[in-house]
């Protein structure tokens, strides 16, 4: 990922102010357009378009495999990915409408409703991870968190094994950065069942139906989950683990996955 | 803000799992219906939630002030608030479909383009504020976040004059916070034009055209701002301070409302 716009900015200490060069991450508006048609803007980090704009699509149910996208054409300076699938989804004016504003950084709409969507997602991939593994992923998570550390301001996401970590991506956007990684996968025909994801954000309730959709059964994250997210991992048969700080998590839910 | 909901967890730590009770922030959906049709489901914390869907439909420009709100009624425990105005929008196709998805926490869609509004949105409200008032009010601010310190996961958004701490709100998205600020400013006929806002989170782009939209000259966080979002504060005449941390700051763009 590149190193963000540079600007002249105040620096105000006790020793007064100094003007000085400043490094910012990069924010830009992406436009989808799914068969002809403006579907979605999202504001994001400028990087992996392909695979955020089919990560998306894969989130919010409009394709499952990547043989259901027909075209897709990225165009970077203006910030539009085309993307034709083979069965056209409906865009019923009830269906724009429901959108549900989500909790996250770097998405707003999913495409569907919660609890409506429970039923098919319960997760029946396992996984076998012992604790001294996520202690040590989520460490080397940090460690590649470079923009994090350069600009401030972003987020990340990896999918990993149970030994180590196999894609990692990075976004203003919490589910951005998952979008990436996942839509990479479809793009490469990589399956994601059975893998584990860290992200460095919260764990709400659209990113538990987020890595149910790929059955992924173990979520990581260094902070806290939601009520919200906490009762769906229990329906969706996912393992949550929160607040992984230095040698300490908490198992919120499906523990038996977590086997020393 | 309520402590958040109970759980039975198990906490991995060197030495060895214990089954213990936690909080976590609960997250609930919030469907706004405005003149008897769904416009949009929020995902929040579920306090506040008149003052939200206020401060939501102002951010969006649905309304602008308390008397164009007809009728307003509050079902919480259905997680519904239904609006009526008196100058009804118009909800054409183009209208619903140009919807701009965020790179916010609790927040996903904007009902316009950052750069068709920016022509109307230029800040003129003044406002000067010493570098030690802003550490002070951020300490404070920090203080007051009390829900973060029980459970994770929470952001804040405060309002300030140059001396102290007008109004507080706390939110699991951090554009929620910032739109329960400015509907209970609406709701009690405040004003906020001239005062400053301190958020928890990031400052991109959405955030700098919601406080434009209340003519509030300066944004504060002790995180860091996008390019989009120092570029928008720019032009729209808003005093840009990140990385509030101790006895330092940056000042991203305007520094002449900041003096010692």
């Amino acid at each position: 990922m590149e190193q963000g716009a540079e600007f002249v900015i105040t620096r105000i200490t006790e020793n007064g102010n100094v003007a000085l060069e400043d490094r910012v991450t990069r924010e830009r508006p992406l436009t989808i357009l799914l068969n002809h048609r403006e579907l979605v803007t999202l504001l994001c980090s400028p990087d992996q378009l392909e695979a955020l704009a089919v990560g998306f699509l894969a989130s919010e149910g409009f394709v499952s495999r990547k043989e259901d996208i027909e075209m897709l054409t990225v165009d970077a300076r203006r910030g539009i990915v085309r993307v034709a699938t083979h069965h056209a989804p409906e865009f019923a004016e009830e269906f724009v409408f429901k959108r549900f504003i989500t909790t996250g950084c770097g998405r707003g709409a999913t495409f569907y409703s919660p609890t409506d969507a429970q039923a098919d997602l319960r997760v029946t991939a396992q996984l076998a991870v012992a604790p001294a593994v996520i202690f040590t992923l989520v460490k080397e998570f940090q460690r590649r968190s470079e923009t994090y550390r350069a600009t401030g301001g972003v987020h990340s996401a990896a999918l990993c094994d149970a030994t180590r970590i196999l894609l990692f991506a990075e976004d203003i956007g919490r589910h951005n950065a998952i979008d990436k990684i996942f839509g990479q996968c479809l793009l490469e025909n990589q399956p994601t069942a059975g893998l584990m994801l860290i992200t460095s954000g919260r764990i709400s309730s659209e990113i538990l139906l987020k890595v149910a959709r790929r059955n992924v059964p173990v979520i990581v994250s260094k902070s806290a989950p939601t009520d919200l997210g906490v009762t769906l991992a229990e329906q969706l048969g996912i393992t949550l683990v929160g607040f992984v700080r230095g040698q300490r998590m908490n198992v919120y839910t499906h523990p038996h996955r977590i086997v020393s």
